[in-house]
């Protein structure tokens, strides 16, 4: 069965790597795909957004995420069984709910407690490489999760929260969710009602409401609705973070024209 | 069968894991070689000169390449077939052509029009997802690529330039083509008429003709014919950008012993 | 069988996709687990330590690494057949025999001088494309490590010194070895003994001796024993590399209560 993997663990060091030297070892089949190992360290939202943003297009499978600033604390290690079928483990930190509320909602959740299906002894920073994977893998051979440890109650799982952009009749107040590696800013607004072809200003600059970034000059600022479906910022040609000074959290002033 | 993937999309983000969802979701048999997603930003050049460079080294496949400025305006999508059975997928601005040539030319190209073939709705921004990845996983499970859109003229499709040094008796004018993560920087000359051993200027400095790094004395500037077959500038255990601040599309100038 | 790959070449280039196609179009059947190509530049005893941390949870296979100052020049390219199966391949820099000796030490090597299992041309600069991968391939495909070339006495093959700390009654004069993408900091001395719960000081600052992240304050320093067995540094929700400006080879004093 297809395994797919999101982290926090970059790939300078050997943790990933490492990680799917675990998974092979127990299930030798199974396939892994890598989303992402970038999610900025600790950044359990980033992680949960690009996860949801993400695992539509996956596979059905057994689908891992690692962003745990609270290993080896007290926060539960749980595998959720989604209503289509997927399985997704990892902490139960706000990581994992709300790609599977998504993709259908939780349909069922186990903690991970049976150490039977885990490296002995389990350390207490790596969890990933430790308990993680292990299960992943074992899920992947075909193993119920019932016997990983006992059910949690859906209800009790930790959610995170987005916060939701303010928008007025011919004004938006938004926080910028991520950048990504063109410059390219996400804001927390899905599926803005834009009418490409008109006028905006963002921050007092103005742009462009655009389809894509060739619809503007070289160097022109547009707002568009990104390929996640969110509101974003961007500039044909360039960097819309570094010419805005734009990062993850900070607040944008957009003005539309009333429609 | 194989696939390989070239993009500009780093790893930071989940772009590239995306497109292997999608393409293991049409072809799950398919193995996909990720060839670098390095290419600096929309740096169509160098995408396709490093392209050109690797793929001689890759089994026959089918070939994903996405640098894409112009995603979602008027340039085309094309998959091209190369005379040695390779098929190349990407957009149509000069990344592709290169490499394909190297390896015997174009035999036929196709426009990738049909959306049977895409996911539904192919986004503005996000191509390599939408369009391109979807492309190859069907090419891979072997369908006709004309049933991929109607047929493109080879002699139509774009180039890039890339501009080719200007060498005199003793004298090389010459541009940065890429600095690795050694800060080797690789210039505009193929298969350099280099002798070993004998002294060089690199901007005034000395350097040492060498055919690797060793032949140096620590620290020493030497000038060699890279593994891609370029002339290029290294730093015994160091770094030959960092020393010279180099970059790419800088000119240098070199000074060989007239021979 | 499987293969597994570590080197100092990022992930900005296609060295490693290069390498990986070497190995595919040899042996086609072969996986390959990538257990970090994020060595820094040249540095031999980071990647013989990630390796020795690295290989015990990998399957048995053929594990290739290259860091590689000295490539093209008078250093040996070898094959280390452990102990315990596995065959290493890579330059006779120190870089292999860390990690084999930790699992059961080496039972036999050969060079790699036999051009027949090469590409040819060798280049000058490029041994992990023309002569690791294709040598890493042939054994995959289960080719008897005799037939690369002459054997070496494992006697004569070159070793990495791990400075070790100075252990005191209550101080501790550590180096460290590595910092992580989280910005811990680990230090070269294995399975400390420490209190967890008891108070040190590093550099002069307050610290934790602790177990996990978790069991400090946000903010507040730790000392615990790393996934890896190593003494380390953190900070609870932060990097303590950087506030307390740690970089590798850097000297650290650490004291702690006599027990």
């Amino acid at each position: 069965m297809l395994v797919t993997f999101l982290s926090d663990f970059g790939l300078e060091d050997a943790f990933v790597g490492t990680c799917h030297g675990v998974i092979k070892r127990i299930a030798p089949d199974a396939e892994i795909i890598d989303l992402t190992h970038g999610i900025a360290p600790r950044a359990v939202l980033q992680g949960a957004l690009v996860l949801a943003s993400a695992l539509p297009y996956m596979p059905v499978g057994v689908h891992l995420a690692v962003v745990d600033p609270g290993v080896g604390g007290r926060r539960r290690a749980v595998v959720l069984r989604g209503e289509d079928g997927r399985l997704h483990v990892g902490p139960d930190n706000g990581l994992l709910v709300r790609a599977a509320e998504r993709l259908g909602g939780v349909a069922a959740a186990w903690e991970l407690t049976n150490r039977a299906y885990a490296l002995e002894p389990v350390s207490a920073t790596f969890h990933g490489r430790d308990l993680f994977a292990p299960a992943t893998a074992h899920l992947a051979r075909g193993l119920d999760p019932a016997e990983l440890g006992p059910p949690v109650d859906p209800s009790t799982l930790v959610h995170v929260e987005v916060p939701v952009a303010d928008v007025g009749e011919s004004e938006i107040r938004a926080m910028v969710l991520s950048v990504d590696r063109f410059g390219n800013a996400q804001l927390n607004l899905e599926h803005p009602d834009l009418v490409p072809g008109t006028r905006a200003e963002i921050d007092g600059r103005a742009a462009l409401v655009a389809t894509t970034f060739a619809d503007a000059a070289p160097g022109e600022l547009i707002l568009y609705e990104d390929s996640a479906g969110f509101l974003a910022i961007a500039v044909n040609g360039g960097s819309a973070a570094a010419i805005l000074s734009l990062r993850p959290g900070q607040g944008v002033l957009i003005r539309t024209s009333p429609q």
